[in-house]
């Protein structure tokens, strides 16, 4: 199906735009009282997730309300270790919590190599919010990298500096690699099944890159998204790796063709480490949103100015916290369709 | 009182060391069962760093048991904001907790700005460890930086965005700098008090320095770290921006003696970036740590080679985790110290 607004997929693919495309991660999410009301009817997140009817639902919900340009289907990026072999649950205020966790080689090879038949949930979900998008604007599928994925399944939860999965790095190198290959075949499997379902567009969450040196960032996390990023030929490829500002320029060179950027990343300095052959997509602070109309005007003018009219998409630096204004997120994707029209 | 060992104190300086000094973060701490049988007096963490006698004594052991070259003042940086008249405690896995927050101007105008009296039990604990030091390294005093500070006083607790203090910064910038400016008053007494008692040299910990934009960071953070260094002149100091990757240059132009870097800032790069006439302190992975020796003695020559031998401390780039074995801690110091003799 022919997509009438396909802004973002031109801007990844570095064509030429009428104006910049804009998006928000976590727009599908508590920010939007319409999502807390289909939320209500199913109170346990996981299995939330794995409903394809609210799932597209709230996939959905921001393109009508926010007018953004994307969807971005409604999962976790906690599926993959589940449809490897490790359940988890995501408890009240305290976030994930896996009842296994990877110790031992055994444990590793006893994990199965998930493929798209294990997330069906997740692809139903696509089929359904493709059928409700109706090509007004294109489909984002997504998938956690493999590292940050790692981190989870060896932690065990959510943690601040993810002791017990770098400690799996210095202690048994040879368990890490094989555990992340694991995961690396999986998210491939799953990502083409994402893409199979309808995704017009991915992009790989490295939520925990920034606690990693830049040496062990490339050993145990780029190397697994760079054999993602070859592995996924159909469609543009982002990847988002919060807080690796050293692995700016590592990263141009892998084949994907966005890459996101985080608040602390100096916008000038950021295309001059990753030239001129990808998109950049970011990087405003998501507690802008917090401020008053003028203020979120004023900084996301200089924002689109900074960024320039090409190879840019709009976005937040992280995802959007739960108790920020809709109207001001609304305020946002208006600003950047006004002011990225009003400049070109 | 002559120092037999004043290494650091020369390194600090900027003058030739017959081997590199080293100490570590959060060495006075649990990783010692020393100091966890110490702690069993005491529970109550607030209470036991109001108790000069045992903070003291813990502030000493891991110069008798870790043969560091300094010992640090065992304290908490939330003294501050509870000498200012926000008291907190310290909740069992949760971390400080602040029962009364900074919400309005008014209560900002409440807050006193403290002194060294307020402070007592602080100085005469650095007074009985001095004592106890006997001249054998010197004593190394602290406390946070103003927005570190800032951000728990508005916070409240810890937290993974500090998105309520963030928020303030964005909505009331008056009243942001109004409350740091009363920090950095407080810090300044607080830190001429502990100079006086007899801290050899004092550290700044700019713990949340990492989630604010180069932009803010210089507007609401390094502006009042560099007030204080202004205003500290008797002794070399410290100053330690965990994760501020974007404020290494910034950093270079400001009265410090030492910069902290972390482990994913890389050597030669932040060596670049600050000039050579900054000390710079730090920075192994505290993971590394979990490693088996052979592992520990190969990075941390490869992190001594980097470094190189002049304007350079030795150092984790974070505090000690609680799990790490005391002997790998203390195998650490022993391979800078080897290693740095060696290659003179």
């Amino acid at each position: 199906m022919n997509l009438k607004n396909d802004l973002i997929l031109r801007a990844a693919r570095g064509e030429k735009t009428e104006r910049t495309p804009v998006w928000l991660m976590r727009q599908a999410g508590r920010i939007l009282p319409e999502y807390r009301k289909v939320r209500e009817q199913l109170k346990d997140f996981v299995t939330f997730v794995k409903t394809p009817e609210l799932a597209a639902e709230v996939t959905v919900q921001p393109v009508d309300i926010l007018g953004v340009d994307a969807a971005i289907i409604f999962s976790d990026i906690l599926v993959i270790p589940e449809a490897m072999g490790l359940p988890y649950k995501m408890l009240e205020a305290k976030g994930p919590w896996f009842e296994k966790t990877v110790k031992t080689e055994k444990d590793v090879e006893q994990l199965r190599i998930a493929n798209g038949d294990d997330l069906s949930y997740v692809t139903d979900a696509i089929k359904l919010a493709k059928k409700e998008l109706n090509g007004r604007v294109p489909l984002i599928g997504f998938s956690g990298a493999p590292w940050t994925l790692f981190a989870y399944m060896i932690e065990g939860s959510g943690s601040k500096t993810f002791s017990q999965a770098k400690k799996m790095l210095y202690t048994n190198p040879k368990l890490s690699h094989a555990l992340l290959q694991k995961i690396t075949d999986s998210t491939i499997n799953y990502l083409k099944a994402q893409i199979a379902a309808g995704a017009d567009l991915i992009q790989i969450f490295d939520s925990w890159a920034g606690i990693l040196s830049p040496e062990q960032y490339n050993e145990f996390s780029l190397r697994y998204i760079s054999q993602i990023c070859d592995a996924i030929t159909l469609v543009p490829k982002i990847v988002f790796a919060k807080d690796a500002y050293f692995a700016r320029k590592a990263m141009s060179k892998i084949k994907c063709d966005v890459i996101g950027l985080d608040w602390t990343m100096d916008i000038a300095e950021s295309r001059t480490l990753i030239g001129l052959n990808k998109t950049l997509q970011g990087n405003a602070d998501p507690c802008l949103l917090y401020a008053d109309y003028d203020v979120i005007k004023r900084e996301t003018e200089k924002m689109l100015r900074a960024f320039g009219p090409s190879r840019y998409i709009a976005n937040l630096g992280h995802g959007l916290y739960p108790d920020t204004e809709k109207d001001k997120v609304k305020f946002f994707v208006d600003t950047v369709k006004e002011f990225s029209t009003e400049v070109r």
